[in-house]
């Protein structure tokens, strides 16, 4: 059941936690993933999280088609080339069976008369359906997000970080002035920070993207980035400011208060199952999967144990009370997800390693000895601590304590490894030697100076990308001009560089 | 903002409702459909309920890939032929721009060896993904559902009653032995009949399906069927036995406690949106969208009122103390969903007839003068009476009751509609007027001999259609052995026919 060590093999690590943690799977279908129960149980935590916070700030759910007639995606000029290229394509609408006998054949007479794309994002159908909802300022602002799946075709994947179809969140707002747009994409950007902050426990920075990094059709991408484990950033989740491209490409005017026809502006904005990747990438050890307790499927795992049938009866009624308790009891407002491991074959030592393979935030073991003596022994997934408690009604505020104290630890512990792994550099020797090499550096905050060209030959250089343009100055002076890393021309102020997944 | 009576013009209303109540709209491609915030809140509300009750029963959810290789669709031979041929195939992975410069065009170059399916169902791509999840009877069984889009290529489609692209839930088991399997599907069966009775305030048929009837790859179908107010049948949910079948043509087999390999057993069960169109047909009015309060997207509306600005301000700032207050009071465990309906520029007349469209369950008319009395107005979605009452701490509950009282009356009407329209019949003769004309005569229970060919003779004859084959008798005696309405031929029990959607 063991998995490379992260000092080993990280890349390996990573692959084979995703596959002993029950995350997800391989499917037939190349670079498309099956997300098992026990990865999709994170997803469901995610969505709940994300979603109430999206409701909370006027949003509401919606669906639009998966596909998208082919026409559309060369509306917007900047957006098809960035996305259509590599995607799944509709060409016919019916199978046939095979003349000569061997299944299943395409019916040549099937042939629809204009192809159709699998979503690869929606902005495209969905501003040709706002066209019809849309006429006076009074049916502003329209702000709708959708949960869907979207597909685009990767050549190299990995479960979680790129697969060909993913899950994801996509937000597409309307608004009738740039200055509500732009409130928009921060609004969506800080409920980002707030989830990977405080369901995540995860630092992360937030920032603009350079013209070079920005979404295809975006006049602004806004930017949460987190840091592995390995020093690289990911890109967590995207907000952006559009403009009014969409509008345009898709002729959508309003009536203004003021009785002038003007076009609408407008956001798009997203999270998908990258964000279990990165979670992974983040928190979890070379013991396998740890989610911070608010995105753990399981935060409690009771083991009861005993030599034959009568002591296992005990401690199993025993086990099973407790959960019931627990179960009435709120972390953070929902209900504490607990789970009695009574499988018989298998060795307390084969639990212990299962349960931390699938990241339950505590262990209880119960055994005879235990029962008797009326405590049970308390296991920290973070730790490994072992504490006695008493199992009495002392027991269930003990453990949201214990949760609390995880969760807590956990986003401390990100903020830390952020910290010691960001480092200012301004002369190019120094760049270049920090990112030679195979492994990554972590954060470099560096001068630019401000050019596409000059962003493009760090890269070309170095590997490294700039992550993001920060919008609040990490340490006080960031935000000072100075002058490039590699030009040596003025800048305006520093960006974060890293080696990103 | 008006629609057709139903006496009228009962397609024209349906279809026109749909459209004036937000429910969803038209897209530009074929027969799919953009489901509307307003019905996008409905199918969250019916997937929260059946997602619980599907939870308590020890399902988790899960997701499979979109796409299915051609090759799954021929290796059940009934399925294919049930479902292969209307089905979206994806044939190339590219597009490139057009060398003649008008747009993309799909790249030639960018052709799949083998091509894919957009789902239909997944019984193809999961049973193919179970083969390798199950090798022993401790592997068994594996209760998983998903929520996901499906499509089918249909010719004739209707706003969620029959669109190419659907939102489902599809549950996928497989067991060690039949009894647990037909355990399963039984079970599913009467979470579907909850509810449709307890959320959708629906009363329902259940049975089985004849085999001409059944589930392309099924052993046997269980089905839950309402009656629209135009007296046809609607197939509102199916819960599957498969047997062994999937199992074989996928060749999954698992090792039994006993030391045999052995076949897995399966069930597959679901419902989509369809239950959108299904709930308006059972219960919405020339009104406009009438559902149960517990699937109302706004269950209490209050409307304040005032001839200028120094009046309004006064009931706006009562009715949202009052919106506050009522919005954390639960209604079957869930918090009241209240709406103020504030907007300026509407009547107050319009906003009646706006949210009467709309289905909110309860109207509360907040004026100046009621502000001064001390009380409110609440006008009842269901029977149209208007009552005054205190507005005070006696209210909320008060409103509660009006909430259950409707949920319950709505129940109590579908089931009265129901007998109503259900009779037997035992003469051809009487059978065949039954069903002439273009209006349907609701749930005919006759006998039948049981074979397909006196299924599909009758079908042809007077497009009845044999709806289910009850597992409980509607009325005692009809389980009672007698003679084919059609053949005179032996007959087991009665069944029920009717004009199907």
């Amino acid at each position: 059941m063991g998995i490379p060590a992260r000092d080993e093999n990280y890349s390996e690590w990573y692959n084979e936690l995703v596959l002993k943690a029950d995350l997800a799977d391989h499917s037939s279908v190349r670079g498309c993933m099956v997300i098992k129960p026990h990865g999709y149980a994170v997803w469901e935590l995610m969505q709940r999280g994300l979603d109430d916070m999206f409701k909370e700030t006027g949003h509401s759910n919606a669906y639009f088609p998966l596909l998208i007639p082919k026409s559309f995606l060369s509306k917007e000029a900047e957006h098809v080339e960035g996305f259509a290229k590599e995607c799944a394509v509709v060409t016919h609408y019916r199978l046939k069976n095979d003349p000569g006998g061997n299944g299943v054949v395409v019916d040549p007479e099937a042939k629809l008369e204009e192809e159709l794309i699998i979503r690869p994002t929606s902005e495209t159908t969905i501003w040709n359906t706002y066209k019809s909802w849309i006429q006076s300022y009074r049916d502003l602002p329209i702000l709708i997000n959708q949960w869907a799946n979207v597909m685009r075709w990767e050549l190299r994947t990995r479960l979680f970080l790129r697969t060909a179809e993913f899950l994801w969140q996509e937000g597409h707002t309307a608004h009738a002035t740039p200055e509500e747009a732009r409130e928009e994409a921060m609004t969506i950007l800080n409920i980002y920070r707030t989830f990977a902050e405080d369901f995540m426990a995860m630092s992360v920075l937030i920032g603009s993207k350079s013209e070079g990094e920005k979404f295809a059709g975006a006049v602004q991408t806004l930017t949460i980035e987190a840091l592995t484990q390995d020093r690289r950033a990911i890109q967590a989740g995207t907000s952006h400011y559009l403009g009014q491209n969409f509008a345009k490409a898709f002729d959508v005017q309003f009536q203004s208060k003021e009785g002038k026809l003007e076009y609408v502006y407008a956001t798009s904005w997203g999270v998908s199952t990258r964000l279990i990747g990165t979670l992974i990438m983040v928190h979890s050890d070379d013991k396998g999967f740890f989610p911070p307790p608010r995105l753990a499927p399981v935060q409690v795992v009771i083991i009861p144990m005993g030599r034959d049938d009568e002591a296992r009866l005990k401690t199993i009624t025993a086990a099973e009370a407790l959960a019931k308790d627990l179960k009435n009891h709120q972390f953070k407002d929902v209900n504490l997800r607990v789970h009695v491991d009574k499988r018989e074959k298998e060795s307390p030592g084969y639990k212990y390693n299962y349960w931390e393979m699938h990241g339950a935030s505590l262990r209880i073991e119960l055994g005879p000895r235990e029962l008797e003596a009326g405590k049970v022994i308390i296991a920290r997934r973070d730790t490994g601590e072992k504490i006695d408690l008493p199992l009495d009604e002392s027991l269930p505020p003990k453990i949201l304590e214990l949760l609390e104290d995880i969760q807590t630890h956990l986003f401390v512990q990100s903020v830390a490894f952020q910290n010691a792994n960001t480092r200012r550099i301004d002369t190019w020797e120094e760049f270049e030697e920090a990112f030679s090499g195979e492994s990554a550096p972590g954060y470099v905050v560096a001068h630019w100076d401000g050019t596409k060209e000059t962003e493009e030959k760090i890269s070309e250089l170095t590997k490294a990308t700039i992550r993001c343009i920060p919008l609040v100055p990490l340490e006080p002076g960031d935000e000072l001009p100075g002058k490039c890393i590699f030009t040596g021309k003025p800048s305006a102020q520093r960006v974060v560089f890293a080696k990103a997944y």
